[in-house]
């Protein structure tokens, strides 16, 4: 008998013969004595939907208000499963963010949990109740309903397992769980059966959708158990865990992301404070800045590349342009047609070889990289959109990755 | 400068440019001096819809969870109409039922206001800021979301009036105010400027649909000041006052219901107890029994006959059919043909010439009346669902309700 969250995405609560789908196998799972603990998100198309309202009314609209609109919709999905649950003979019960005891910041649109008081779930629990929570939300110390955040659900899920000290986390979603590269993409894509909390977070922050990174964050410093499945097939998925990194390279998965762009900052100083002040000015826009990659300095002047997120590239392109005086550049230009592959793994750092055979493949395949950075797990590489697909190929095919780590040459 | 609170109803609201053209109506308001709070219902058919998904997942959804679920509708009105109102440089916020402090019992489906702190209400006014309150809900003392039921909002702004000492409450609908007739099936139907609280509350107990009984109770109790109107039109409509009763009958509205069906249990014993029995054991199956007539006794045996709502028909029906032996009855009979036009004004008991007239009326136009019930400022009769409109007619010209109650002969 096991304490289980379960956190159903959008797509696995789209329509009621869904939502009853789940009902059932949460019926299934109680009456073999588990205690399970549901975690909600708005049902399909829902969140877009709303949003798409509130463009039609406002051009700006408040961010205390989107989010008392948006939250609606994982309190709807909450809800209609509680009575699908029901219906099937077993109580639920429904409890919004702010009932399930989620305190957050007042950072509307992009809430931060503070503090989780639990009590209504597990007294919930212990009465043999179904508790079914809404995804994504809370509500500020003003009182005020917040939401968390686009794939917030997740972070609800694992943030509740650890409140109430469940014995695991299962995030259901419409895919079968991790694989080792976009199966859209990448024919030979191996459903992975374990990935470490470090590998898996590499690959959230660099093009792998699901699962949120802010929940593997979340569960990797809280030490909470994650199990990534599918409501579809309801196969076992992929186990996340806490494995130890080994000596030798053991690379599990190639990610690949379009929805950067690139800009590059020429002919400035290399002088210190530089970085700096371009950096300062982004940040204050709330510009997201990744892969920041300096040229090597030649006759004291250096080109600074870094990417950013394509809808921001305008704005970011506004800011440096009118800093291009202060920071002494020659030019300042963007580029929306990259894309970013990434190789993820545990040893790359101390295994150069990795990064050579992936600069070499790239190259044998006729692919031009623009830009790398690595980090302790990651290699990435910027490379033109219009060889995403082709580059994530032979990079899943070098390495072998259809093949189960111990059957690799 | 004056204090209001402002309730507009499903279809004021029924898609982005309904809301903005009230946005904009509330925004000329709060420029003009005036403090406005308003309450909102659901998005035009969005109760239903909700319910219609319920439906789909549950043959008996628990009442905890419909009101969650329902609540959500008022909510996302409150939410989009109050970034309807910022877009046009007017702060306004959006406020749950439980946010604006409306404590209910646990009466889910169906809940009663227990008491209203409207802190968070009246701080924003006193802030300048328009608070839009999410209507025909609350929370319970479990802090379980709570609906107050169908017309709901009428209710949530008549009490938050009261609650916050506004000058009055401005119950916006589809329709210009209240009328002599109804106004779909009368030509000659005057739109009232004045009606007075117990003759609106005679009204919408038999017949006219807007606005809700609950709220004209409410409001009657508490003397809040009630004006009617249309939120397309946006005309004065109709206020309702509380004037004294004259000595001279004043006829001031003819109103019909089809939504009833009749019941009759024959040749039951002329004693003490039989009716009590009967009614206990309807009562206790909430059917929501109305006007009841007992004929008069003959050989110690007599005949009870009343209206029940059309869709209890079948339930009260076995209900009385399984006691029909208890209550030493001969015959159980349903009718769910028929209908109730009534007619509505001050002053009718000691004026008999009132009632004599409308018998007089009907019978000239070959219109069989089947039951008589009368009150204070009303009388009712029971005919033929298919006289309905020729009935209201007839009755709205010979008491020449076209006309204004001064120039009548």
């Amino acid at each position: 008998m096991a304490l289980v969250v379960e956190k159903f995405g959008g797509t696995s609560v789209a329509d009621a013969a869904h939502i009853k789908a789940v009902a059932d196998h949460v019926v299934r799972r109680h009456n073999h004595g588990d205690q399970v603990v549901l975690v909600v998100s708005a049902m399909g198309s829902e969140t877009d939907d709303l949003l798409r309202l509130a463009s039609d009314l406002s051009d700006n609209p408040p961010a205390r208000e989107l989010d008392m609109l948006i939250t609606g919709g994982e309190r709807k999905a909450c809800a209609l499963m509680a009575m699908a649950i029901s219906a099937l003979g077993v109580t639920a019960e429904s409890f919004t963010g702010s009932q399930a005891g989620f305190l957050t910041d007042d950072t509307h649109t992009n809430a931060k949990i503070l503090e989780i008081t639990p009590e209504r779930i597990t007294d919930a629990v212990a009465a043999g109740i179904v508790p079914v929570v809404g995804g994504s939300q809370g509500a500020s110390p003003q009182r005020n309903v917040t939401f968390l955040g686009r794939g917030g659900s997740d972070t609800t899920a694992v943030a509740l397992a650890h409140a109430i000290g469940a014995d695991y986390c299962e995030l259901y979603t419409d895919v079968p769980g991790v694989f080792s590269a976009d199966p859209r993409i990448v024919d030979k894509a191996r459903l992975m059966a374990t990935v470490s909390f470090d590998e898996l977070l590499e690959m959230t922050a660099s093009g792998c959708p699901k699962p949120a990174m802010r929940a593997v964050e979340l569960a990797r410093s809280h030490n909470v158990e994650l199990h990534v499945r599918s409501a579809f097939t309801w196969m076992p998925g992929t186990t996340v865990t806490r494995e130890e990194t080994m000596e030798r390279a053991i690379i599990s998965a190639v990610t690949h992301d379009t929805s950067e762009a690139k800009m590059t900052v020429s002919g400035v100083a290399d002088k210190p404070g530089v970085a700096g002040q371009l950096f300062r000015a982004l940040a204050n826009a709330d510009i997201n800045v990744d892969m920041i990659v300096q040229n090597v300095s030649a006759q004291g002047v250096t080109d600074i590349s870094f990417t950013v997120p394509i809808d921001q590239l305008a704005t970011a392109l506004d800011i440096a342009t009118g800093m291009q005086t202060d920071l002494g550049a020659t030019s300042v230009s963007g580029d929306d047609g990259i894309a970013r592959v990434n190789l993820i793994g545990a040893g790359m750092r101390t295994n150069p070889g990795v990064a050579a055979q992936m600069f070499e493949t790239l190259a044998a395949a006729g692919i031009n990289i623009e830009m790398i950075s690595t980090s302790a797990i990651r290699i990435s590489c910027v490379i033109r959109a219009d060889d995403t697909e082709r580059a994530v190929n032979v990079l899943h095919d070098a390495f072998e990755l259809d093949q189960p780590r111990d059957q690799r040459s």
